[in-house]
């Protein structure tokens, strides 16, 4: 109790001194550290629920073996250091449940968007964000995200489009914004179509540019070379780690095709004197030391992205490791912000995802044991049900491959003859701690005529589906992917692991704040993110 | 932001005049109210996850035709008004999920217990708990539920047992403990076996007694008459609203056989002039009334429980009432403690149970529309996905029975021949809003021999049971009670609603608490229940 009280009177101080109208020369005097909001850090998990949440520090906190130092994660260290927690809706105008965009969109620009949109109010007008506020004030601005450069949550922040879908227009918006740091992946948006002509002069350029570290193929429908554009505005380019090290003014960092790494790859990959692609920390770092140049203060929006691509396939172990892809970097960013009143982090998600939880169940139930407890004398310690052994924890954490290269890269790989029940289990139980049997693998394997075709639709326009039963409409990627949910479902009693659904969940996200007290006191509140992205805007542009 | 920061400033400068060294006369002569926290009041939504909140977030900001006031909720309140929030694990030793007697115990102890047991510590030792310590200091002590008195989360504030299911014996160590306000259900503990004789004495005493208020039957093996022992011991005894409302000094109220009404009915009788039976509100506000009377202070644990019991039926309609039961409780205590700063009220849940969500889905996709806006301009507006119509909440709220009402109450008492999919579908059809056909029904309907069968166990004893599909082992209360989760499941895509699991699930709960400064810190942090408790106490003992 001691700890968490000295802090909250440390930071309380500052805040009583200006209240008390102990202001201008007195307050500054007694509390020098009381200097208005310089910087905001917000980073958000994408599809980051307070489930996700649950599941680090159930890892952390429980796991035998876990790697989490000192058991102690970035929410703990937030609210240890004198943080403030909040909880805050997300639902965009009109309906329930939000899309990416759409709360990208509602905390970039502080006000109700429709679904699906990118920088637009509900109406379908742009409206500035609070990155484009911020470049008003002659601060730095950067964008760091782990999937896409122009996936629906950066792009909120600095284009404006009417459906996230368009992301080669997406790409000429956040040119055209200009942020000094964008570091992500999605090369496919920013080369021209002849790029993908082997024998073309720019391919041959690209291919001389990247070092060979990204794959070049474009996705534009023009010749608009956006890099080449970024370059004429002062762009330093950056595709591999060792580019990026050497950006010194405004940089673009593409370090992948389409998104980054997932986060079991990164974790194997890591100490890996190979690895050219740089981490979200390493990100992070680059763009705070980039931004952190500019005196009069900066704007940075860090995603985690792949917390919500893991839980729409329900892929528990993936979704832990991209867990401490976030963990890793909040500490980072705490590091860099220790003792600095000047700086507001923000850590929060856009929405939840799969409606994740560890629960318990009526498989493997526990033997009877003796207690020395005097309550416990001539009467057996032995619980009705399976309330979880942590170990299972270090089980989730072992998974060597996640579920997306487990079917795509292993199982469809293989010749058709060969994509058998029982290849499946053996790959399956290869690269888990999970095991499934042949019937099991069969029931992932099973398909219907799509209950829910819809001609054209980018995903629900297949024929024939995974068969997913009742709640099947809650699986709206209805290609092969489907078949992740379903391996999930199969596992579920061993790895004590249950979800309800493949896509989000109107559960309100968790917001933790530091910085200042004034800053960050009103991040303390039951909110709706469009607040949440007003009080940003008010203490980045100090209105 | 102005309000918000007016209140963080007020609360800390008590915090600060405390820490500056400005104690004694000076620190009372600036902040008068800094007084020494006199009572806490713990409110325990039982099962109320983040997603249990989030469900009556949903509502009142989003429901067209919402009955709460203002659209502001109890948890709106607590943080306006000044209070903090902070994040709690929940999970008992050894294992990763908890049982309400584990969390309880842990809530009301500070240290880690086992699975099921009451009042313990993880040995199976006896714990003194807050209410036990606080008694000790001479002020009051109260406990409130709208479950039964010896049910597992007021029993593990004032009993000692190795395992949850030994109500009777609770009953006596509760009634040995000596809370002065006891306020619940489950009247069968509490009086003995011959109760049950039709032509008993004690059989017309207590039909003389209770008024014809309560189902006279026991569940006692001896021949224990609690309730004489209680009036011996100074209790008034109650079982109906107008006895208790005369009590007045200490007081059993026993106002059900076994469990109290649930919140359907309770929102339908409220305005009944035949109604006997007290709400959660009214037992509260007994209980204030009766435990303020003495100057030194109070403990009071207040518990709304059958927010759980709805969560683990995945009865979506009837957990809105219970939390609307939970919400008017706290609106009432937090009018009470208004402007008290000798007054720490906790609000916070035991664990999630169900793992709810609101969902988006592929079914009955949106039509497109025209916008006003610019990026609109020969676009049309057509989300890819059904992202929901909040008038959904209002379909919800009007469920007229419970689901345990319209199988045990409704459907189980036909004659066995009328118990078809047609008659089924036909009564859910009569009291629910959300529709199923016959073909539906049938699934709900469908049995199985039991693939998790344990001779002799509570729940997983019965042969035949219904058919769950793939993560049935999480729906472990395989009695007939299964039928009403997969009701859930056949209206899942109209509710726009899933849910996880039959049980509980790991996810931190929430943690909301208002009082002076210095007390109610410490919680605005990541904590285990453990930590939680231990603060309680250091709050009411003044330690």
């Amino acid at each position: 109790m001691k700890k968490k009280m000295v802090r909250f009177v440390v930071l309380s101080l500052v805040t009583v001194m200006v209240a008390a109208g102990c202001s201008g020369t007195l307050g500054r005097g007694i509390a020098p550290d009381a200097a208005p909001t310089k910087n905001v850090i917000m980073i958000i998990g994408d599809g980051m629920g307070p489930e996700q949440v649950g599941l680090l520090l159930s890892y952390a906190r429980q796991a035998p073996r876990t790697v989490i130092k000192n058991r102690k994660t970035a929410f703990d260290r937030l609210m240890d250091d004198g943080g403030v927690m909040g909880l805050s809706m997300t639902y965009p105008s009109g309906v329930l449940v939000t899309d990416s965009a759409a709360s990208g969109t509602q905390l970039a620009t502080g006000q109700f968007a429709g679904s699906e949109m990118i920088g637009a109010d509900k109406d379908g007008n742009p409206v500035e964000t609070i990155l484009e506020k911020t470049i008003q004030t002659g601060k730095s601005t950067g964008l760091v995200s782990d999937t896409r450069l122009t996936h629906a949550t950066p792009a909120a922040f600095a284009a404006h489009q009417p459906h996230r879908s368009l992301e080669n227009e997406i790409a000429v918006d956040m040119l055209n914004a200009g942020p000094d740091v964008m570091l992500s992946g999605g090369l496919r948006y920013w080369i021209p179509k002849s790029a993908n002509d082997k024998d073309s002069a720019v391919r041959k350029e690209l291919e001389q540019m990247t070092q060979g570290s990204v794959k070049i193929k474009s996705k534009r429908k023009d010749e608009r070379n956006l890099l080449k554009e970024a370059r004429e505005k002062g762009y330093d380019l950056a595709f591999n780690r060792s580019q990026m090290e050497a950006a010194q003014g405004k940089v673009l960092g593409l370090f992948a095709y389409s998104a980054m790494p997932d986060g079991i790859k990164v974790t194997h990959s890591l100490n890996s004197p190979e690895r050219t692609i740089p981490t979200l920390k390493e990100m992070s770092a680059k763009a705070l030391e980039l931004l952190s140049k500019n005196d009069k203060g900066f704007f940075l929006m860090i995603e985690a992205g792949m917390i919500d691509w893991a839980a729409h396939y329900n892929d528990t172990g993936l979704m832990l490791h991209e867990m401490m892809r976030l963990n890793e970097t909040v500490d980072y960013v705490l590091d860099w912000a220790e003792n600095r009143d000047d700086t507001l982090v923000i850590v929060t998600a856009d929405h939840t995802t799969g409606g994740f939880g560890i629960s318990y169940n009526a498989s493997d139930l526990p033997q009877g044991m003796t207690l020395p407890g005097s309550l416990f004398q001539g009467r057996e310690f032995k619980p009705g049900y399976n309330f979880g052994n942590p170990e299972v924890l270090d089980k989730i954490y072992s998974q060597q491959l996640s579920y997306g290269d487990i079917f795509y890269g292993k199982f469809d790989s293989l010749p058709k003859e060969q994509q058998t029940p029982a290849m499946l289990a053996e790959i399956v139980n290869a690269y888990t701690e999970f095991e499934i049997s042949e019937d099991q693998a069969a029931r992932v394997l099973a398909t219907e005529e799509n209950p829910f075709f819809v001609d054209g639709h980018s995903y629900l326009g297949t024929n024939v589906v995974p068969k997913m039963g009742p709640t099947g409409s809650f699986f709206v990627y209805q290609t092969d992917d489907n078949r992740q949910n379903l391996l999930a479902r199969e596992v579920a009693a061993d790895q004590m692991v249950v979800w309800n659904s493949g896509t989000h969940t109107a559960t309100p996200v968790l917001v933790f704040a530091k910085g200042a007290p004034e800053a960050m006191a009103p991040f303390g509140d039951v909110l709706h993110h469009t607040q949440l992205s007003r009080y940003a805007i008010e203490a980045i542009t100090n209105r």
